[in-house]
């Protein structure tokens, strides 16, 4: 009735060291299944038909977060009459990372190193595919006279081979400085907050979209936001509301800041089986 | 700029036999994090809106696959005057099997063990919780005058608990034999196609919802389709538009018929990094 889990897929698999690399669960799932491939097309019809709707209809705000909102209390930025946008972010958004995470998959157990990724960023651009449902979505959000702008935490410094790997996939035009705002733009650092800010000052923002509730704003990125608060922080109150309605969030169970938590952090202690005298049950 | 993957956190959890276990990735992303939350949220908020527009303009055909459709040509089961109806999978569509899955992180290497899952089945009704969305969601459906089916393939041995983990978790009526369909009903065997066909004798099925690619069709579990044949089948031609649009996936990263594949079934050859001299690059 269901399939050897991946997790004992994985660990068998570890145990056998001549065997070749043995794909992690999340990675088959999401590049490799056709689930997984349903799920990015699916989010992108929403987004699309939710983006060609509101243009349309002129939204008085905004998806961005206004200045001192909070999760509990969401405000937006106004729209005044500024031009329409939507803002994406890149990796696991618009771009599947074919070539990093097949040189992942192959060196099991390897740290992760932030050269690696760099120097994945200057020369993988052709080493990538668009998620599905990417590139025709994108285009009929541009037919409805919708800027589409990229907002990712890849490097400014590479600015030129990450424009390459989104135009290279047919997601483009992607152009730093306008259609594409990178990591060093507006602020140091990975808060993307200040370029939702910049980007406010020229456009309406109707929709976003992201992998990671960082694309939608970093108050979900505070420390003190324990793994089960950050959980209801985005499935309850006013922001449940957002996610298919200005909101779009793609599937990514290979990285991310979602891919932590303990047994006590993931599992409510009422929903666990069995639930007494485990012994029992034999 | 990206978390340790997963697989190198589960690779050095296990080689520390005193650590308390970890909880594989899939499963923190799925039942932890805001991101997994989120896209429960998206997919229910798509197949409400959806299903309660559908039922106004009361479609032709339904979306279940007519007897001698394929994937390449699908043509779907006429709806005629029955009344409408959606069907819905159950596990990781509208439930999350917390306690089967903590049951599952907390014995990290067991095999997968059927009796274990009926064991979950006979006695595991109180610890689940419904997909974030779900509830609202079939209950906006069923406000707008549509039948709420679910095709499950647990066991119709075991109807009066699986009856109670749906009605206990508020997803409810789920009554075997009109609204929840087991395995076991009308004809032996995992294959929903045939459960499908007897619902559809009953109903106009106007949207379907699911985990796997065989809760829409068996023709996805055919034995000959390969993994990449098998995305490709679900994410191109003509079934590439059903996903948001009759046709509503859930994410499962955890278990299930789309976490397979190897390196060459996963990652397309000319998708594969460092491309050449891979030794020159340090």
């Amino acid at each position: 009735m269901r399939a050897l889990t991946g997790l004992a897929a994985l660990l068998a698999a570890g145990s056998a060291a001549a065997q070749p690399p043995t794909v992690p669960p999340g990675m088959q799932w999401l590049y490799g299944s056709g689930e997984g491939g349903a799920t990015g097309i699916q989010a992108y019809h929403a987004f699309r038909d939710y983006v060609v709707a509101a243009a349309r209809h002129r939204p008085r705000n905004s998806v961005v977060l206004a200045d001192g909102a909070t999760l509990a209390a969401p405000r937006f930025v106004p729209c005044g009459r500024r031009p329409l946008a939507v803002v994406l972010d890149v990796d696991e958004t618009a771009l599947q990372n074919l070539g990093y995470e097949y040189d992942d998959a192959t060196h099991p157990g390897r740290p992760y190193d932030q050269e690696r990724w760099n120097a994945w960023e200057r020369s993988g651009a052709n080493q990538v595919l668009p998620i599905p449902g990417a590139v025709t979505a994108l285009g009929a959000i541009r037919r409805a006279g919708v800027t589409v702008i990229f907002n990712s935490n890849r490097l400014a410094a590479h600015a030129e081979t990450n424009e390459a790997a989104l135009n290279g996939a047919g997601l483009g035009p992607a152009r730093h400085g306008s259609t594409l705002w990178l990591q060093g733009d507006a602020a140091p650092g990975s808060a993307k907050d200040p370029r939702r800010a910049a980007i406010s000052q020229r456009y309406c923002v109707i929709a976003m979209a992201g992998d990671q509730l960082g694309d939608f704003s970093d108050l979900f990125n505070a420390r003190d936001l324990a793994v089960p608060e950050r959980r209801r922080a985005a499935t309850g109150g006013r922001i449940a509301a957002l996610w298919g309605n200005g909101w779009f969030i793609l599937a990514n169970p290979v990285y991310g800041t979602g891919l932590r938590g303990t047994i006590d952090d993931v599992f409510p202690a009422d929903r666990r089986w069995p639930a007494s005298a485990p012994d029992a049950r034999h």
